[in-house]
């Protein structure tokens, strides 16, 4: 947020847009429609003390004002781009074209529409919701420097099998036995930074960043279940992250940093029992119960030693 | 609910345990695991007017009780089955074991796990969460009769285009234009009766109602969007609707009636104006403002003569 | 849902508009504001079956249409009053203006907005949020006959002792023990229906229902609670809510009957053990684990002999 | 998050243990019971690189672990305290207990169980859930410093009258019109940081922070509205949250940060037209469309000038 000092206090304030919905449609030549759903939420700022000490609010961009400009740029965007080329056009024009916006940040959640396939084949106009989203942050300043993180939410997946947590500290508190044997679930929320740090670095493809999603979801995904045969064996969910974390970085040159939270969603061994019954069920690695709350919360971020998230 | 009389009162009344969640994991011979996670709901319509009169609870099936039948049965299933077959099973066991309970509810909602592929091969243990839902209700009394019911929560589809909307009724309080042109968004909820009344006719292939699941909702889709090419005009909720359901019917012999809720999920076009610029933003079928408050709501169900759902 | 036959197949099929929001604000002599916000939702029963069958809208009240009927009725209303009189007038409104509505069904839950008060003073027009909301569901037919039902929905409440459960069916299924002590926790929907046939004998004072929903909350409270000092045992959930429901049939004369939903939301006690530690937490009715996953589900409803929810 | 160099990567880390449920039961001599309801969140910093690298849990807490501690640590209340007290509680001993542990954060937050009162008199056992809620955030290291916030969530406040918006930047983007005449309405969430920075420095009676919180609840509230009569003007929520934020820490020496995140959620004027008929409604500041998408972001925090949030 903007700092100001106040006769002895400090301000930090922003204000902004949040949960503003656009949908954009394009036709292709060949007839097919193209798609995107986003959910923008923009943060402005700027100097406007005024606005805060003395009601004055002449340098205050108004938040439906930042509504329209959505719609506006959207129109303006002739050919489909990414998620992220949206996010940089409009944190672009907040702060080049408002005098007392310093800087913008906007972030966008894509709504994962999939066209559907109809006798197996591609549908020109149709769509169907599939499951985890792609995000993106990007924040800008005037002088023209950008930070820019794309990432997933809502990826939710589990192994069955080839999952262990032993050796960890027992002390009086402690009741969890130690196990090699367990389902591991959990439902990722990954970010990753790129390392371009001014506007005119960005690459000129509108859709590169879309591919680099797909890419870097694919890694993570081989990185977390290992090998279609045999899988690849989990110690702990940190270390699991850990090498998920590495192999985006191994892979991606201009990714930097990455951040992953991987809760511990946990499935727990069935086993009931009464003083009459001692066994109502007793587990054999077959029947869990899975629940939300609590979970264990793991999260942690990699990244290049001059780089940060 | 049961119905009881009651010095010049009725008493209609029903108790059951409600989001009981397992996971159950199988392994084939070939290696495979296979996982299914249920959230259950149970109801159960039994003679018990003393607890609720006199606090003598002789008669009651604790809801616990019914919790913990759901583990001991969902282990003694040694091979996969449907969400219906155990179901069956479930609400089988509580009207046949318990001498107070008429019938029993079973309710059951099925997280779309699908296996991942990894390097292009179908993954031994890994899975990962898809979109929509497969659920089922179904009701046994102790007759051994049964209704059985079918369906999908949460298939959100759209179509960009060949959707219209005119020739409604215009009065003082309508607003809205007759359209050719327009996006349609929906979130289906389906539901389906099969025809079988009896414990004794239901299919024995353990996951017969897995593939008619599939076939319905592949069904269902077509008759939605139309062929790959060209799609299908849609002249309204309504007649969209209606045709998905006959299509279901005339594919689906032991269907005999299909429910339908699909609420028409607004991508409003987008015009911006104000006194100084009367036109911000002037929609040109590219520009939509998706929401979900209001919504149109357009439910109907079509069943053969003989049969409701 | 309305029928219609059509070539050996049975349509039942309703629209509507569901999450219509509106806020009306009202100012007294006095000087202070009043304020509402409804929830509305709409469901109309028309013979319009040509809109499924053959595309032909011309008996097709538009949603957009009902919506900004909502507006405009909301508009007219230069008093407060209650949403049962507010939808009352929509319903009515529905079927006496268009000829192929037969039936009307308007519900409204309305959002809890309470007067705060500041330095002990009812302010003039601030206003804070509550938590229980008032609820109500009005069918209204063609011929003036009408249903009227009203309710509570989000009434958490819970005891901390005077509570138990005991004597209930032991199996091998069973590993609950009796009790005559534990937490009592539930988040009450109730519904009750008031014998008003006709739209003509409804009472005239259009805040009658709100002081009526008032009271009747409070009966249910008073008996879930019992008496300040030692309160009153439950013997179990099904106990509890039969005298709830009995008590509003005792206390008012023109309801005819109630529904009760009281999910027992468990509060289970903690105890945690392990091999090496049989008692990490051994409970004495200090330490729960509030949980709403799983969540018994109790509900019943009490009617005069002649009515029916 | 703890900060690792691994071969040219930077790795910052957590662990940790969400959705915590506990609810807590006391006895007062004179027969009336106490209870809370906390969700608590643990986060814990410590020296576990081996984990991550190497597959080597012998340094790490198991979250499991964590669970058990939160029902052992309350069970050993013997009395009544605010969650701040248990938080700080918790936080210590995970820092004094464990090694490799060098700092952890506590997370709670309050269900809103109040007491009921039945004919007039407080109940000895009854509750009901009210609406906001209480929360607090606690950190502390091996040292023994500590930073400790407190605050609110879920405050939903709106005044119908003395709000306006007008004077700010006007373009071609812009179509809200300038007001003196609008509802206001917010969702607060609060958060004021305690200026104790050791944990001997923190006050001795254990329901200190509970008093503080509603003083500091009161506070907001009555610079939100004004005056029972007349209320107070609000030129805009940026100095509407100005001025509470100032009067929280003008009346509370031991307050040194306070940060205030006030969503504008809109409720809009409503005016419909048509081609036909361009004044279906017309707004008189009489009938609201309430919205909470989008919604304006406003947020700032005001500290003395040596602290900060």
């Amino acid at each position: 947020m903007g700092k100001d000092d106040l006769d002895g206090f400090n301000l930090e304030q922003s204000h902004g847009k949040e949960r503003v919905r656009v949908a954009r449609v394009w036709r292709t030549k060949e007839g097919y429609s193209l798609v995107v759903e986003w959910k923008v939420g923009i943060t402005l700022f700027s100097d406007c003390l005024p606005a805060y000490v003395n009601g004055d609010n002449s340098d205050i961009v108004a938040t439906d004002t930042m509504k329209n400009t959505v719609y506006v740029k959207s129109k303006e965007c002739a050919e489909q781009l990414s998620a992220e080329n949206f996010a940089i056009l409009l944190a672009h024009h907040f702060t080049s074209y408002y005098k007392p916006v310093t800087a913008a940040v906007v972030k966008i959640v894509e709504k994962p529409w999939e066209r559907v396939h109809v006798i197996n084949e591609p549908h020109e106009h149709g769509f169907k919701l599939g499951s985890e989203r792609h995000t993106t942050e990007v924040s800008v300043k005037k002088s023209g420097s950008i930070k820019l993180v794309s990432g997933i939410e809502g990826l939710s997946i589990l192994k069955t099998t080839m999952s262990g947590f032993e050796g960890f500290i027992r002390d009086e508190y402690t009741a969890l036995p130690d196990t090699r044997e367990r389902m591991l679930a959990t439902e990722v929320t990954a970010s990753w930074r790129y390392s371009y740090e001014t506007l005119s670095s960005v690459p000129q493809d509108q859709l590169y960043f879309n591919e680099r999603y797909l890419e870097a979801k694919g890694v993570l995904m081989e990185s977390f279940f290992g090998p279609p045969k045999g899988g690849v064996y989990s110690p702990s969910v940190q270390s699991t992250l850990y090498h998920m974390a590495r192999a985006v970085l191994n892979r991606f040159p201009d990714i930097s940093a990455v951040k992953l939270k991987m809760p511990n969603i946990h499935f727990l061994p069935v086993n009931i029992s009464s003083k009459e019954n001692p066994s109502i069920v007793k587990f054999a690695d077959d029947v869990y119960l899975p629940t939300d709350e609590p979970h264990g919360s793991i999260e942690a971020s990699l990244s290049r030693f001059w780089s940060r998230m």
